[in-house]
């Protein structure tokens, strides 16, 4: 027998909020990634085309964390019509001396958003300019929302600029984003329009046709890219990888296969092999980051397991701490 | 808020015993696999060597089956230093229409075990005799004691024959087994002492040199190897494949991978793209299995995803049926 912590969504939105704490410990699975043995096996996805869904598996053993994550996180997206968020899935936390179950985070996807979001903010701190103060958000979801909270907490952003294809959803989300951040918001006519007024432009859709024209870049500008994660999905015009000064993957294996990079090289604009230094190396003074006001950056981030085995971690930390969770024995 | 169902290990043990309804879903799963368009993505593995730890993370889904297992199966082979078992894990079953998580299957291994010893009743009876009255098996561990049982129930076995290399492990089986089933068994003192007393051998272990040697097999026996589900591991003498009339893999992907089939062909003693029917394709009389008592049959079993989802189904029918596990919402 032994005995599994197990955590609710709602337990899980109260241990971890989107904060530096956080982001801090997504910064550190990211240095890891780049300066440690990590271990962390290609994503297995499945697909059910019939029910439009699909379901992603990330994992990453991370030497000096005593347990590694999981992630079980399944996308179905005819679930709205059903009245069901589309994205949903746990964590499952395991100890990496033994291999016996710790604890079962049951987040419907809610660690995977915090952890994405972070990811976004350590992107941002690392690659955008210091004085950046106006942030475009492309998309009107979860996560539109929560990378513009996360950009908020690492840059003196004092205006946002919205832009989705539903513009209502922008509405609406402006409304929240004035309610809880007290910025400037406004909606965009157009994503070129949003693009021209931000220092950092985040793009947070499922798009498979680029939404980011090359030639909109202007110098200082840091774009994130974080919705594709998936050889189908492209946010940005390939072009923007020659355009911009440094590019930057948050793991070049998957970033070649998933990411902008992916439709950039079969695109033919980028040799299939060429390297880039990881967001952790970056991190870990390995390599460059922005070296000046006038560089145009790019982030492409596809998601990796080292971010859930990190936020997975946190979280059980934060409920042993708390004495929170209900044990289970098996 | 999700409801999700909560079964232990204990109420798993009682809800799926290893039967015919047991060795039947598993031939279920076999033949959708063959005549069905089945996803069932590669396995993904991650290793911790300093751990001596491996975990197979393993799925499939099945069209006509409304739900899908993600198994996950640690073996940490350090643990028994520990007091704990090498072998862990748990299968999260979602649903294949919204991908909720419908259930959690905290089985530390068992239905693995379970699934695991019904593929190898499959494979007796499709391609051993049917009046196969001798067991080998080849191994001291809990899948030893579970396969001799799954053949008891699928053919007429009077008299097993155990080896291991550790011959205290044989002698309590041999004693366990005469108290369960009542049937004459000994204890060999050699592997092919074992193989030269048995219409069925199986093997067991997870050796990654080669135990049983072509030249021992005789006409009429069939051979299942459940052993192998990685690179390294090697049961049977890579020969015994072109020894065999009938070569039958679970799954012809993994087998060029995982299995004894992955041996033969880096010995160059099959060619890398030689087809095979796969035991689904026998079940569904697509392709024939046995065709005289004289035959030497050889199955080569890695264990495959649609084995997990199918068991998983089964024990979430019976604890529905039962009303039994614990209701847990999120």
């Amino acid at each position: 027998m032994t005995d599994i912590t197990i955590l609710t969504e709602a337990a899980l939105r109260h241990l971890v909020p989107l904060d530096l704490d956080a982001i801090a410990c997504v910064e550190d699975a990211f240095r890891a990634l780049a300066t440690k043995p990590v271990v962390m096996p290609p994503i297995m996805r499945l697909d059910i085309a019939e029910a439009r869904g699909e379901v992603d598996v990330k994992t990453a053993y991370v030497p000096g964390i005593d347990s590694f994550a999981i992630k079980i996180s399944p996308g179905f997206f005819d679930n709205p019509k059903l009245g069901l968020p589309s994205v949903n899935g746990l964590m499952v936390l395991l100890s990496a001396r033994t291999g016996l179950v710790e604890a079962l985070l049951l987040d419907n996807g809610y660690l995977t958003d915090i952890r994405t979001a972070a990811a976004g903010a350590v992107a941002a701190r690392h690659l955008s300019r210091s004085d950046a103060s106006s942030a475009a958000i492309i998309g009107g979801g979860a996560q539109a929302r929560l990378q513009l909270a996360a950009l908020c907490l690492v840059r003196p952003i004092r205006r946002a600029v919205l832009w989705s294809r539903d513009r209502a959803k922008a509405e609406t989300l402006a409304a929240e984003i004035v309610a809880e951040h007290g910025i400037a918001v406004s909606v965009a006519a157009t994503a070129e329009a949003a693009v021209a007024e931000a220092d950092i432009i985040v793009t947070t859709t499922p798009s498979s046709t680029p939404l980011i024209r090359a030639e909109w870049l202007r110098p200082g500008q840091h774009l994130t890219a974080m919705g594709s994660d998936a050889e189908h999905k492209n946010e940005i015009d390939p072009a923007a990888l020659a355009r911009a000064d440094l590019y930057v993957p948050d793991s070049l294996a998957q970033t070649r296969l998933l990411g902008e990079l992916h439709h950039a090289i079969a695109a033919g604009l980028v040799a299939a092999d060429q390297d880039f230094a990881a967001l952790g190396a970056i991190i870990a003074g390995q390599a460059s980051g922005r070296t000046s006001p006038n560089q145009i950056t790019f982030a492409d981030l596809t998601g990796t397991g080292v971010q859930d085995t990190a936020i997975a971690t946190l979280a059980r930390r934060r409920a042993q701490a708390a004495g929170g969770g209900q044990i289970f024995s098996s």
